[in-house]
């Protein structure tokens, strides 16, 4: 008997990480070898209430509706948070649900906490002599994984903030009057997409002006400094922050800042721009604006790279086949091969490489004064974001995939 | 000797201002009729200061300029928040510089302030024989101009919204967890754009769960229970609110409410949403976040509807075309002759009619509980977001118009 695979998704959404999910299911439900393909609703938590939907009948007869999930942002299985306790007890349930399955493969879409969770049940089921192949697939708009030369997701979500800083840079630029805006990127500890903001540039708009990053130490001194300085020279400054840029003792500058932290322990942040737009308020005097873009980095799908699409497609591929051909505790990743042309090559690699690491941005990628990046971080960043795909439009909007199923409490609406 | 035309923009921005001024400037330098057609920087501000610049160099031999003009947001010729003083000594001068460079048209793209410049400028060309036409072209992202079916500029700005309203939907949907999110629109005291988040519904996707428009009054009792009974239907609530919501007293809900007022007396407002986080943390404590679009809503040029792009370039035609024709003190205009197929008519009107007006939402368009729209408003809204506009893309980002010469400190860049 064929055993069958189940998918997840784990951790925050990004715009691409359903088509990791795409790539995958299209693979397995080709596949000769593997059997059926399930969804685990809510990841592992959802896998622990036996929430389960079938994929391959959702799937196997609408190749248009893999091409919608491919570009369908958020996540079409939804997420947890749920850390694994690893007491037997919960192994236990865990293995009972996916035995009741005839579970073969389990693949894990998610960030550096859901690849923890990959390594720690591969150990776990090579420890117990349980044939479960476990692969897992990244994910992430913060760029921080290690172990891959860039995340899918980061691509669309530099995508989106480059666009919004030309956009507002363009709205700005209509007075003749001195102005500051400040818009907040996410990323916690990691600064790649605030600093994607930098490829708003174009030979004839110079914003965003100013850039900071959480890797050098934020003086609000100098950022007072910076502004002035750059509105001798334009009417219109435009700056990126950071959500996580913090002072030189490790105080986050955002003005509530760490009022709590979530179940891995992250503070969550808000109002680094916020309170930056009272500093210039009161130390400059002219007219200043905060933008905090908030989930739309992640979540918006009508504006994503091509580049970043296939590659999170290819990438669902590549696990889909590694847990076919009996790898386990590894993920699937790329490499860059080529700048010019851009070019990837994809392969696995063993997922401790990457479970519970950070890849922050190296200083070198980041000016002297650490106020802007440097070219390298440039050359780095261009060909992410290429490429306009080709998300659905229905009615004048984007034509997303139903999700109904998500919704645990409309029955009417389950698979 | 043939007269020349000059034209302006004025007030805030939208993503297809540039559109209408696209169609003037085809129109005009195409005309066998009109001299060179000139641009005001910054409005009647920088005619006054004799800022002009000279757009039949800039677009004769460029055909694909003017594509790229038309889809390219916020203002070309930049703008001014300038209010005529109607003195003598102001009308003289302004009249001096328009005789300067043989000005016979005089095409002005703005809302209502600036039709009520063009009505003040035409009345007096007829009181002193002065022959040169001034047509209006109208613009507004809040829809609540009097003598038109729908504004130039709403239909990008509602669909921008609609997408932004869909996407965070799908971004919380991924939680099965209890979350309330609002997302604050603008519009002053015409919830036009508010309504319009209402597109974001698909049979699949309830969101926006809630909608609030400024005309009718605010109570946050009713807005705590109406977030209630949602939150026992659905696990996440997406709630739009205009940021011009006020209580039966006519106050601001939001939290900085009118702290301050532009040249015009309108109230500066900001944080209805944050406000509104605040109660539903304190009345109803889950997860709650407020998003603010801010000035995205009208310079997202990235995600405009081919339907107001049109609409707005063919608005700018008619305007030229009118002024070239002798008319005088009137705006171009159009009126929806069918929704199925859609339809429009367009023309000219005495620009009495709208200046100094303002079109609210009637009452008919909203819900008995003036928490949501009726269909009247949503087979209004429909046809208006319409169509993928051809926006141009280069390295991945949508590649609009230099706009070097608004910096008028960088004189090297100056044409």
């Amino acid at each position: 008997m064929k055993m069958n695979m189940i998918i997840g998704q784990s951790g925050g959404p990004t715009s691409v990480i359903n088509s990791s999910l795409a790539g995958a299911i299209e693979y397995a439900i080709n596949s000769k070898v593997i059997g059926n393909v399930y969804g685990m609703i809510n990841g592992i938590e959802g896998l622990l209430e036996d929430n389960i939907i079938c994929l391959s009948d959702m799937f196997s007869q609408m190749p248009q509706e893999i091409h919608r999930l491919k570009h369908s942002p958020a996540m079409f299985l939804g997420s947890c948070r749920y850390k694994l306790s690893h007491t037997e007890e919960e192994y236990d349930r865990l293995f009972e649900i996916l035995n009741k399955y005839h579970i073969g493969y389990f693949v894990y879409i998610g960030g550096n906490d859901s690849m923890d969770t990959v390594e720690k049940l591969s150990r776990y089921t090579k420890e117990k002599n349980i044939d479960i192949k476990i692969v897992g697939i990244p994910k992430t708009i913060d760029n921080d994984l290690v172990g891959i030369d860039h995340s899918p997701g980061f691509g669309s979500a530099a995508k989106y903030i480059a666009t919004c800083v030309r956009e507002v840079a363009y709205d700005t630029s209509i007075y003749s009057i001195k102005s500051v805006h400040i818009i907040e990127a996410m990323g916690r500890n990691a600064g790649w997409l605030t600093a994607a903001s930098v490829l708003a540039r174009a030979e004839y708009m110079p914003a965003p002006h100013l850039i900071y990053l959480p890797e050098v130490p934020f003086s609000v001194e100098q950022f007072v400094c910076d502004v002035k300085k750059k509105l001798e020279e334009y009417n219109s400054v435009i700056v990126v922050v950071s959500e996580g840029i913090r002072d030189k003792n490790g105080e986050y500058i955002s003005a509530n800042s760490a009022t709590s932290a979530d179940q891995f322990g992250h503070a969550r942040l808000s109002g680094a721009a916020a309170y930056l737009k009272t500093v210039v308020e009161e130390q400059i005097g002219c007219k200043v604006r905060a933008l905090e873009p908030s989930v739309l980095q992640r979540s918006a799908g009508h504006i994503i790279s091509q580049t970043d699409v296939n590659e999170a497609f290819n990438l669902g591929t590549v696990a889909a086949r590694a847990a076919e051909e009996g790898k386990t505790g590894v993920f699937a990743t790329l490499t860059r091969t080529s700048n010019k042309p851009y070019t990837v090559q994809y392969g696995i690699e063993d997922v401790k490489v990457v479970a519970n690491q950070e890849k922050t941005v190296p200083r070198d990628f980041i000016n002297e004064e650490g106020n802007d990046v440097t070219d390298k971080m440039i050359t780095y960043l261009r060909p992410l974001i290429r490429g306009v795909a080709q998300t659905p439009f229905r009615n004048g909007l984007p034509d997303y995939i139903d999700i109904r199923h998500l919704d645990v409490r409309k029955q009417k609406y389950r698979n």
